[in-house]
């Protein structure tokens, strides 16, 4: 949508809501329709074609209105989070359809999806630990309980260790920065052997500091095996997986049980919207599920309707699934394909342009829209030049540590980049870094620096 | 704002976007200002009267934009946490001021709120006690640690002590659903001879049931001389302690370590708002903080600025504070403090019309915007009522437990209620009621129904 349509349909929103609010006292205050009445008016998948905006408008008032925030803000996000799932060929058993097991939920935030995962992964082994040795306190096996992510994960895992109250443990990652079997398999030999009990293993596809992925169809055969809770967290590169040439990278998540990403990020939906999936949806009930008389409903037990708030830690929830719905159809999967291919093109053209400077090298494999580079040289450097971007403040990088190596971060991440965007951008980063080499010779040099004054070298 | 003026406003909104994305390659991509520079362009304290939408916009392009995204979004939230709590007349510690220990944060909901408070406590408590005794575990501490919480409370609180791995004890409450320092005490007290560790209690203020208030003057003095953590969820009265005339409700806090209210239930802060503040900001930020490079900022450790990601669950924000700073502004104190006292005359109103009908009875003192009400009789014909009210679908109410009474509750909560909605409601509710019992009556007399066919009375 280019900015005179955005004028154009934005403005005929707020009519729309001004109407809504002007004539709200002629409405139901509750909706005639049962439970499952919107799934079958509505496509099975999300359109390959964009849709146009008319269109979609036409469809709240027919399609969601009758059913107000409740039950349609629910039956929506299930429905969205099929169409979602389907296309990134997320194996069915993520999937509500309508008689599955699984399915998915709209969470704020990745950090939020990891918690989730690890408290359903918690109370799932305790409660198994429990039913075999009824003897056993829940501090007792929490004691003894271990998660494990790659030392490359986000800090959120550890963080939801914290929070929930059991170890984590950080598997060294191999060359590539992936978490490999053998090393989580070590870890995993070692606690046993002391009495610990592992639970849980957060599997990334695509790490914050330098986009690697950890090694799926090796981590996820060892987590079946030993009965531990898998949980992949694709945040960032999850969106990258509806290109069937990216879709590869997401092969081994049938061994998860719990996937999350963040459309959000890289999927042109609004933050926040964080997506996450669960092959068993019982698994995030049994943890959550308390049932006041202020919250039950005539359909609670009919086991027709998802009651979403045993599924994630706030009670209220907003209407994220809209924000999805519109963006599905306005852009359709062949738009949304081609927005991510673009980004990922322009990251390997700022990739060439960075190997085409010998004073500068690649820091770890680019897969998607993420750049990891530096400067040959100390970290010292490395810094300054960052310094120097940063404040100019025509773009913006944020750094990370790759091992003891201190690397800058190129981020392909706006709607509406283009080549020259990056063009500019690597130009402005080979000139800055062109003065700081320049300035550092005459520094080691011994050269007056200005004004005939000696600068110290210590 | 009137639907005239919301149509005209909202377009001049939607132009501003577009003019805004249309421009924004002419913007920086990092602002020049430095931490703490938006407290000094705002008034110390929300206006008393209403400020034009006019004045506020023009606020935005020179107060906002300037500190973009980051640092204005934390910084207006800080400034807008201290405006509400004068608001409410909290005491100083809770605000974060220009040098303050303490401070307030928007969380999602109530529900995180109380989660946050829990986990904050838990660590404390934790940390003291291994200080102390170097060798405990976390695990035997966890074992023995209590929260507590009226019988009255949120389910919410119950949540939260599943989720942080902690007993939660009901306290009962007593006759006016409160709970008071003798129940309180007598938990405190017997826990601690069975070796547990006391360290959590929540006090509610305005229960979802039925509105009544734990005894904080009395709860606060025990927690203190236990040193045990006071949450105070208030999640619906709060907004009403902007009024003097109720501000006593709210008595006691002084004794709280922590305290939160959803502005988005009662003061027209679109959901999501949950307002919680804290006396000691470090309290929250030593249970979560976790510094990965790819988080680090040249003001770290400055002290200057707060990191709100360290004082919540998730790592991600909204610019949630705009809407509490437009709400503030275009409604002044004054307009706030008069929409509360609508709600709370209009409750008043329902009450005196149930008053008036002695079929019906009151169930518990109406102090704000709610009142439980029900019909002399059993729980099945109470539950018979409003199952004709809500499959009627004019109003729609949520009913409730009282001990062991089925409950009524007529909520005012719309933003554009008047007395003509409830004597229309009441009316309507009259009116099924005389159905019922008029049906009851026949069922009862063995009068043939229809057609002769003669009713069963079992």
């Amino acid at each position: 949508m280019n900015a005179h349509e955005f004028r154009r349909r934005g403005k005929e929103m707020v009519d729309y809501v001004a109407d809504y609010l002007e004539g709200v006292e002629g409405r139901q205050v509750y909706p005639d329709v049962e439970p499952g009445y919107l799934r079958p008016l509505l496509p099975t998948a999300a359109p390959q074609e964009p849709e146009t905006f008319e269109d979609i408008i036409k469809d709240v008032e027919k399609i969601i209105m009758p059913g107000a925030a409740s039950p349609a803000c629910t039956e929506l996000e299930t429905v969205m989070m099929d169409w979602l799932g389907k296309m990134l060929r997320l194996p069915a058993v993520f999937l509500a359809g309508e008689a599955g097991e699984g399915g998915g939920v709209i969470q704020g935030s990745a950090s939020e999806a990891t918690l989730v995962a690890l408290l359903a992964a918690r109370t799932k082994v305790t409660r198994c630990l429990q039913a075999a040795s009824p003897g056993l306190t829940q501090a007792t096996i929490m004691e003894k309980l271990v998660a494990y992510a790659s030392d490359q994960a986000h800090s959120s895992v550890e963080r939801a260790g914290l929070i929930g109250g059991v170890k984590l443990k950080a598997i060294p990652s191999d060359g590539k920065f992936a978490m490999r079997a053998s090393a989580l398999q070590e870890a995993l030999e070692r606690d046993k052997a002391e009495g610990l009990i592992p639970f849980f293993v957060v599997a990334t596809l695509g790490t914050t500091s330098c986009c690697s992925f950890d090694n799926l169809l090796e981590v996820g055969p060892i987590c079946r095996e030993e009965d531990v809770w898998l949980h992949v967290d694709a945040a960032y590169a999850g969106s990258a997986f509806i290109c069937p040439e990216f879709r590869h990278l997401l092969n081994g998540v049938e061994y998860a049980d719990s996937f999350n990403f963040n459309p959000h990020k890289w999927l042109l939906v609004n933050f926040d919207c964080s997506a996450m999936w669960v092959k068993k949806r019982t698994d995030l009930t049994g943890a959550f599920k308390l049932d006041p008389v202020y919250l039950k409903h005539s359909h609670q037990d009919s086991g027709l309707i998802t009651d979403y708030r045993h599924w994630q830690l706030p009670l209220g929830r907003r209407f994220r699934s809209l924000k999805m719905w519109f963006v599905f159809r306005m852009y359709g999967v062949k738009g949304l394909q081609a927005y991510i291919r673009k980004h990922v093109q322009l990251s390997h053209e700022f990739e060439a342009l960075v190997h085409q400077d010998p004073r500068f090298e690649i820091c770890a494999e680019v897969t998607l829209g993420l750049v990891c580079f530096r400067l040959k040289g100390s970290n010292k450097l490395n810094e300054a030049l960052l310094e120097r971007i940063n404040s100019a403040k025509k773009i913006h990088l944020v750094p990370c540590h790759l091992r003891d190596q201190f690397v800058l971060r190129f981020a392909i991440c706006s709607r509406t980049v283009e080549s020259a965007h990056v063009q500019l951008a690597w130009e402005h980063i080979r000139g800055l870094a062109t003065d700081l080499l320049g300035a550092q010779k005459e520094e080691k040099a011994g050269k007056p620096c200005w004004g005939g004054q000696i600068s110290s070298t210590i």
